[in-house]
């Protein structure tokens, strides 16, 4: 799939721009001129959100009452039109083709798109919400299952919680035995993801680092689990059942898939505390081109503010990576002599110029 | 007051390392090196705990027993020596000059530094968290009455709170007014110091992106407070009083100096969804660069990885307005023209070489 153009009209600091692109398109312009905002754009058509807000209603250039957003496509040799209306009454219009599209949700798939961005790095660094939310929205897209399961066992533990907060444990078991079905669901999804990506993370580390860093990725769950799903969630149950006490006493389910996180090693050493702000880049560079591989379709790649904290030889290693995807968006505000051959769009005060 | 020289045993991946320092020190080296680590022991020197992590058996070389830093500084024409030794039973020996240090609190003032790094623009982008821990730093470096405040605040706010949840509420106004004493003073104190922070900010913008943005930081307290501190005080008593039913149904004190937050303007708009990445770390340079003017010390400023974000002319204003600096130390891993004429330390590593 290419995406071959895009129109933007009042879209943040965009007043009427069109956008011709090729296979590598390199969006170069000073700090604060809309690069970001081109691949914002790109994101919403394709996923029905923004990565910098969630009101649309800050999308819209100042004073003015909507934005309005057009993507043209190619996909399997035949052209597609994607668009969003957005005004500031909230009223949205999304199409398409000729086709009118009620909910955002449902653009989904049509352009897949995968964003990598600086703030990447807390996948890495970050809390462990951060990671587990990167396990969800992965899973999400690829696994209908496990957001049936996700969705149950959300449900399932607020009642929990509610009924240890009221000290009311009679029926407490019903919720508990809905929790561990789909916490031994979640937790076996969750691993297996792990499982799958090491290696081409591990190769995209190769390439960048030149064969000198090992990677390692392990979930940590707080309630045990084995291979087999059904006996993963017997023992929930039991724990489950063990920790009604402690969890009483709380107010709270202190263990489960909603507290669990994965570490990420670097030479045996978990990369959080021992990896350079470089090698924390790199492997969550590496992250999102694994994604890319096991998500296995034909994602456009967008990479906003490239290479920052990487060094000369790992920016260059990292571009020979991205020869082999099918089209990339690099923005930078430096020059940079890498990327001169590609097709460079430069951007000044919401314009193209030449 | 200059950091002359600087000896790293067992540190990180230092194994023997004496720097000799200069009044301007670019610290410059491919990813993971060890060019951070060299402001990591400057910082731990300064302050007696590192930025990167809270453990300091993690500083101590792989297979090695313990680490050794030392430095000296010239300070008032007078050669001084700081040095700290930490073993993996956190065994510590802390001295300055040929006296023994038995906290590494009292190290504090003796080598004051700035650390300005990309995860500074968290105080822009992050939770409230990081803005309340950024003035509390600040305030509680140079007035010992907020330290004092702040504790007796968070004491009374804990009393507070263990009351509404044992549904005790005799004696809670005693604490009440603990609480709303200290609020007032810590609420005036942060509003001042965010007063005092605007100019140098503008100040520091304007040379960074040459007059084109405007800034503002306005002070968000969830209590109503006036100029005046007592009548701060006695509007936080009401407020308190009123909010206690509220309160007792969430088992806790929700409004308070411990839930308050700041926002950041640019050209009048909210800087953490409007700013670009580049501008954001623009901001949040010059938030350091004013903490240097107010405290008005010789401090030492470290920047990691400088111009993360930033293009190219900003990059080179920023030179510009370091020089006024007494004595700057600067990582980075690409080779900027710029900084070509300043004192190059290169790294490879964890050593020097030339």
């Amino acid at each position: 799939m290419i995406l071959k153009k895009l129109f933007l009209h009042n879209f943040r600091n965009f007043d009427n721009e069109k956008f011709i692109f090729e296979k590598r398109n390199i969006i170069y312009g000073k700090n604060a001129q809309g690069k970001t905002s081109i691949l914002e754009a790109i994101f919403l058509l394709s996923l029905g959100r923004s990565f910098r807000t969630s009101k649309l209603t800050e999308l819209i250039k100042h004073k003015k009452k909507f934005f309005f957003i057009e993507a043209e496509i190619i996909k399997d040799l035949v052209t597609q039109k994607i668009s969003i209306y957005f005004d500031r009454n909230n009223k949205k219009k999304i199409k398409h083709n000729h086709t009118s599209i009620y909910s955002f949700s449902h653009l989904f798939g049509i352009m897949p798109t995968i964003l990598h961005s600086p703030y990447d790095i807390n996948i890495i660094s970050g809390y462990p919400t951060k990671r587990r939310r990167f396990l969800n929205i992965h899973l999400a897209q690829k696994d209908p299952l496990y957001v049936y399961h996700l969705t149950r066992f959300y449900r399932a533990l607020k009642q929990r919680n509610t009924l240890l907060q009221k000290k009311l444990l009679t029926n407490i078991e019903i919720w508990e035995d809905e929790i561990a079905k789909s916490a031994s669901y979640i937790t076996y999804a969750r691993n297996k993801l792990l499982l799958l990506l090491k290696n081409p993370i591990q190769n995209s580390i190769d390439s960048l680092s030149e064969k000198t860093e090992k990677i390692d990725l392990k979930y940590l769950p707080g309630l045990s689990f084995q291979e087999d799903t059904k006996k993963t969630y017997l023992s929930y149950l039991q724990q489950l059942e063990k920790n009604r006490k402690k969890d009483l006493y709380m107010g709270t389910t202190q263990f489960g898939p909603h507290r669990d996180d994965f570490t990420i090693y670097i030479s045996k050493k978990p990369a959080k505390n021992y990896a350079s702000e470089g090698q924390k880049y790199s492997i969550s560079t590496a992250i999102r081109l694994a994604e890319y591989k096991i998500l296995n379709y034909n994602a456009i790649i967008n990479i906003d503010d490239i290479g920052v904290h990487l060094d000369e030889k790992r920016i260059y290693n990292l571009k020979q990576i991205l020869e082999s995807f099918s089209q990339i968006f690099i923005t930078t505000s430096i020059k940079n002599e890498i990327f001169e051959k590609e097709n460079i769009i430069k951007i000044q005060e919401g314009k193209i110029v030449y």
